[in-house]
């Protein structure tokens, strides 16, 4: 496997940390650092569902996504002063929240609904994969709370999702673009899988060439091995809760 | 190959028609019909570049999308209305851009943005992908009027881009999705290719349950067949126009 | 009567025709055209009245209006994108609810709203009257729609409405003013009226100088006989399914 | 000519007051009363003109109209607060503004705007013509003030506008309508002549009832001599500034 | 006592008049005039309260507060037009509601709303002080008819409330600063106290220079001294109404 | 001096401390800790100033403050998606620029404006006074940058600025308020002062009961002396960078 120019193998994820109990008010808050890519993601649970959903017995999962101003190499503007979130929040948003209710089983989460705040302290590539999976297992720990409060009988996970962003860079494909590899990336490719290996979501993207068969692939092939290195590391975080339940 | 509730074959596209000139304003202007679901795709030209593009000498590709309130089963609230553009509606609207700007040599466009206003007319599933195939002939003819204006000097359109919906319905890879297999359907995916089957673009979403590797490679199968189908037909559409310029 | 430059007589309409059903969803729907404008109608059913009628034993009629980005010779920009609807848009929508409502028995409707969307595929002059012309027949089909399946027990429409725009061109009161005659006009009046010739609405603009007693009167003449003949169109349009009903 | 329930005669309007300086920041600031209803019109002269009129040597006049939130019966909601204009504000200001340019030479004007604000203090029917004929005032002495200032080099004022309300009430023909009388209104017309008595605006809307040929003609006699009177006392207002300029 | 550029002794208010019933809807409405600033308030009652508040067996005072266009020396961008009310305004409003809850037991209001509107007619300086000043007789009067009314049984009235500006001007503390003053003030400090002289609300800014505890207490002494004034204004517009009775 | 119910002192603040370089792209970055309260302040310097400042030679300082939605006990709504900043989150920043305007020679900064962005990660009560005085770190590093990158001559910060929130609490003055005693508080109070002494801001509410003279001097000196403590931790907090340099 020949190496790139930040020094990764190509199927070599960023040193991946998850801490939980990053913040002490939600019911779950881990901060996920993929490399320099630094993503807070609290779970908050709600009594009560969306008005859609009113008297069906199950429950909700939402999220929201937002970069602090200051995230990035230059200062963004802030999404409340414009008055509206912007086409990439609201498209990113909508992926975290279809990945995570993959993850659980909405009818024994009985009417509650969970939102996933996912606040990107700072950006080196990668914010949306690092959300996912950091919000999988902010989303672990609040249905844990919720069954030792007795709001609900049984976990409701299902199973682990992760993320993994994968891309065709100079060429060859690769695992877990940061910042400089993603300006130049051919190809730019976010996966989402379970820990059973089984796709959830896929997007991918040609932004300065289109793509062909083989490297879909090719890059299938990295994030496959890449998100099955993330799952150890969210049974990792959730370790000291509770003794490898998921 | 088994037959599906509608009567197609799994890899059977809907009768697909695309009827130039229907309205006589724009430079360029599209029906797209993919069985029951009809939408109005404009191209118009403007001289001028967004400001992050002055001085380049190069042109751009913007793309708008909107559905008629009673394009669907019930009338969906207006969005200028409402006051803002929905996640999906900025979501399709995003990858529509993309899409087509592949399509498109955006230095022989010059410093001229042209916009494709992709207006669902009647819905019947897979919108997104019959704006993308719809607004790419939309788009040719209004670089071909360009070209006879003298605005530009040489033909931009790279290539044709079309897009079609798959999809896992009943355990099976089905094309072109219609609104009763989209609201069934276990994983749900829209895929852009040019006319030589690269890929520009490709989302697939697990609406049910997750899907394999080998239901994407499937599915996948079928989204080349059909895009190439689609192909032909828009090269018959600007046919009346050019012979075989593309 | 002399003619008019573009080669009508000044008390005749462009050619109108009605297409009842042109598309599938809406309860009621027709596309109107008056010469080469062009204006989608629908008629959408809903249980329930807005909440100051609520508890009042009677319905209502909402109606929106809007054009396509690239109805007009140079593209608007979207309501929905800018965030708001403007004051022309405001006003052309209020003017045609009230004028609808005039057509039909609020208390026969019983607590359904009825809303009508009007949107112009391809503008040149005319679209508000085109517009009520249009949506008065979409109304018909809906409440005989609300009929067939026993929502209402009578038939509630009172009367055809239909609508006319008449101004002073180059000294002389002429009707239906296409887009050309409408930019020069010196007063431009819309009016509204019931097949029994009763007006509705009077809408009339001095634009570029004031305009006298008689040359209201003029111009009243023709909107009354150029309403009498859409009355015709209208009845025409409602024959296939119902035999002289109204 | 018969009476009605507020003692007023058919065509009597109700006592007028217009006071000018009412504040002192404005360039012309009168306070205009029609009985109960008190509308504070300002005029405010801007350099420059709007982008489309850039480069064109004349000027332009703009108008906004607000209510106070509990100038009516029962508190309205703040619109600064809602976020958005009304249809009924921005359907009224348009008209306010129309009517105003009609009174101007926009040449004379040069390249410059004048913008008036029509704020209504208290509120009991007939505000838009209280609001017209009170900034036809405002407007006059804004020019003069310009004209002193030498900003201009000739009085651009070409002859005075003036505004009543007419109506259907209780069968008979009616001017000048307090709000009581508007709401049992069968139809209600607002009318916008010069000071020669031609027209330049006639909004009339059938509420209860259609009216007749004969009806319009009435309600048009009224509105004729009422304005008439109305322009007396225009002039009236502005001669401790110009001996009877206009 | 040394005097000021204005004419004014350091400690001297303007003159200050309260014209109760200025306008006749409202429940309690008075023009309040601090010298050239001139403030309409208004109090409007409304069964209910605020969803946070629902059963708790007390009313609620809110307040907004608005500047008309050209209240100002120059033209101010309308709130209703720009779609947001600015910081400045909102800060006020929440400074003007805090301020009179201050002045009324909320559970003797028993389940009301009452709504304070100070909207600026002219502004010279103070504008919230006096707003603050005339929205407690406006509340005042309010309360007296909701007695009248029967809708509560016991005056809610605790004390008045009133507010003057004070600050640091060449050098020397100086009270109720006129426009410019305030432009040229080393310090502006806006007070509010009750009629006993015990303070709700005191905000300090320096504008151009930090500010001694000395001079902090120099601002205090001539507040004080200059509320004292104000709330003898207050009981002396109230006494056509009740006499003496607060 | 007594204890709280938290085991404070009355004049005690919490344990506070001043990581600076917390995030990697601001210029200035740095998590300011009052106890539990956590705020991420970052400095941005951009060229340019906005358009009131052009070409007066002058520099410009704004501030932007946000809480994240589950920094609170229950979350809140994310502004972004609300569409508006709230008030409170208004007058905030509004004071946090001010505050920091005081801090600095704005001839000296040239023609460059610095945003402070505060974030508040979690909250336990006195958020606006920790981002005061993290933000004034941020700054200082923010112009040493400056100066390191030769865009300015001179280090242009004139003092430090550091801010507290004091209060009246079961009828005695305390410092540095937690959450549960601000929500019980009679009265609350910010300070911002300089590192002199001098006070550049004082906002005091009385929340319950309105507070006396003494009160108020009896929670000045508590200020007082508090701020005198944090000025030493943000001297420690730059001293990595220069030493003792203000």
């Amino acid at each position: 496997m020949s190496t790139r120019a930040c020094g990764r193998a190509v199927g070599e994820i960023r040193p991946v940390t998850i801490t939980p109990h990053y913040t002490r008010h939600a019911e779950g808050s881990v901060l996920v650092e993929f490399g320099d890519t630094k993503v807070l993601c609290t779970a908050s649970v709600e009594k009560g569902v969306p008005r859609f959903l009113r008297g069906k017995g199950q429950g909700w999962v939402n999220a929201e996504y937002s970069m602090l101003p200051r995230s990035t190499h230059n200062r963004m503007r802030r999404e409340a002063a414009t008055g509206k979130q912007g086409g990439r929040t609201l498209e990113i948003q909508r992926l975290i929240a279809r990945a995570l209710r993959a993850a659980i089983d909405l009818k024994k989460l009985g009417e509650h609904t969970i939102t996933l705040d996912c606040d990107v302290i700072q950006a080196d590539g990668g914010t949306r994969t690092a959300a996912i999976t950091g919000a999988c297992v902010a989303l672990a720990y609040a249905t844990q709370w919720m069954k030792a409060q007795k709001m609900i009988a049984q976990n409701p996970m299902k199973t682990w999702v992760a993320a993994i962003s994968v891309g065709m860079v100079d060429g060859q494909a690769v695992a877990d673009l940061e910042y400089t590899e993603d300006v130049s990336a051919d190809t730019d490719m976010n996966v989402v899988m379970t820990a059973e290996g089984e796709m959830i979501e896929i997007q991918g993207t040609a932004e300065a060439a289109p793509f062909t068969h083989q490297q879909l692939l090719d890059m299938l092939a990295l994030a496959s091995q890449s998100i099955a290195e993330l799952v150890d590391i969210q049974r990792e975080a959730m370790r000291p809760a509770i003794s490898g339940q998921l």
